[in-house]
């Protein structure tokens, strides 16, 4: 089934209602995997209400204390985002997204990042996507309800199901594989640490530079055997650096 | 203005809150007439709520007593549909029906109905319509939210706008410009030499792996301030070694 593999992250989600309508949305749209992080009330009687037949999803919902547990496994990651980001992320609209969801879905575990009803994601978490989505809105008011996101979202992705699948030819070989967001993540914390060994990294402003160079390797989507050979190159850095 | 000429017409809706999260999809996506036929309870407390900043919306809301004053004026009229009728409509899908809408309503005022939360349109209401739009679900969970529906329909009229793109019209950074080639050419020379000095690069394969960091590179297209980041980081690393 080619929705399966697709996962719908709310991250730290206020009111549970919102959590239930998600689910309606994702089930009429023949979407099963809700993750939740942090959400502020859940199990929660308005969630269940508003879930209306799908209060199944809610039951096999997963509840994660850390948005690197809601992606682990996940090779490709959307966040939705509403507002202009002062470093601007490669950016779609869901229909182009839903088409681009397919294609990985094919390949391995993807998810679409939710963020709070107020404040979105932050940048950080942006930082765990490859793509970031914007629902077009009318520009005097913007601000889209959280299950209608999830709608519109969930909308796009069954309609791309009657297209065929432009699906990429699975590699074979693991290591030609687009390493997961764990991997990314290790590397990022690596690079980091050689950044501020070879003492690059500026203290006062770490999260700008790492941004960016999150947005750079996430644009390239290093496969498994090349984000070995950065790997390798940092401990080798690090090695010399330490003599 | 493309969508001024469009009407959402909610039939005998049960919740009032269903109308105000309409309303707020609507507003949203730029929709701004909202006509209601005979709902159970209007204006309420939920609706209000659930309109969140749309509650103009609510306050302009024209309440008719019958289908006929809701359509007043209208040149063509297209009615959801969930079910499969024993007398098949002609019926289209929420894109095609956004694009139909548009033609239709630079001519003449057009109204979108939906239906009852449990039992949608009669089938005597859907005889005013010239076209019948369903919503694909998936086929297991078809009963979708009033205002998702809304939501739905209302995002893809905003898609069929097609507006001009809203890219900012200041000169592009030439910073944020992709590098061309001499100065990839030159990151890879200076790369090549870092390489060997943290002795990782295997002086029997030099090739090998620096096609594959081209490749990986290539991939990510780094504009001019990127490049100057990475650039940076290898002279970081070459003056710790060489200290």
């Amino acid at each position: 089934m080619p929705l399966s593999n697709i996962r719908i992250v709310l991250v730290e989600t206020s009111h549970p209602g919102n959590i239930g309508a998600a689910a309606r949305a994702m089930k009429n749209m023949g979407l099963a995997h809700l993750v939740l992080v942090r959400p502020a009330l859940f199990p929660h009687a308005d969630a269940t209400a508003r879930a209306s037949g799908a209060d199944d999803l809610l039951g096999a919902a997963k509840v994660c204390d850390s948005l690197e547990e809601a992606l682990s496994g996940c090779g490709f990651v959307v966040g939705t985002t509403a507002r202009a980001r002062s470093l601007p992320w490669p950016q779609v609209d869901p229909r182009a997204c839903a088409q681009r969801l397919m294609a990985e879905s094919a390949a391995h575990p993807v998810a679409v990042l939710f963020g709070r009803e107020r404040t979105g994601l932050s940048n950080r978490e942006l930082e765990h996507c490859h793509l970031a989505v914007h629902i077009p809105t009318d520009t005097d008011y913007s601000s889209l309800n959280l299950a209608a996101a999830v709608q519109v979202i969930a909308y796009e992705l069954r309609m791309a199901l009657a297209e065929p699948p432009t699906a990429p030819e699975a590699a074979p070989d693991p290591e030609d594989q687009p390493a997961d967001a764990e991997a990314m993540g290790l590397f990022y914390r690596h690079l980091e640490q050689v950044l501020v060994e070879v003492e690059f990294l500026d203290p006062e402003e770490p999260k700008r530079l790492m941004r960016r160079l999150k947005r750079l390797f996430g644009r390239a989507r290093p496969e498994v055997r090349e984000l070995n050979i950065l790997r390798g190159i940092l401990t080798a850095v690090q090695r010399r650096v330490r003599r």
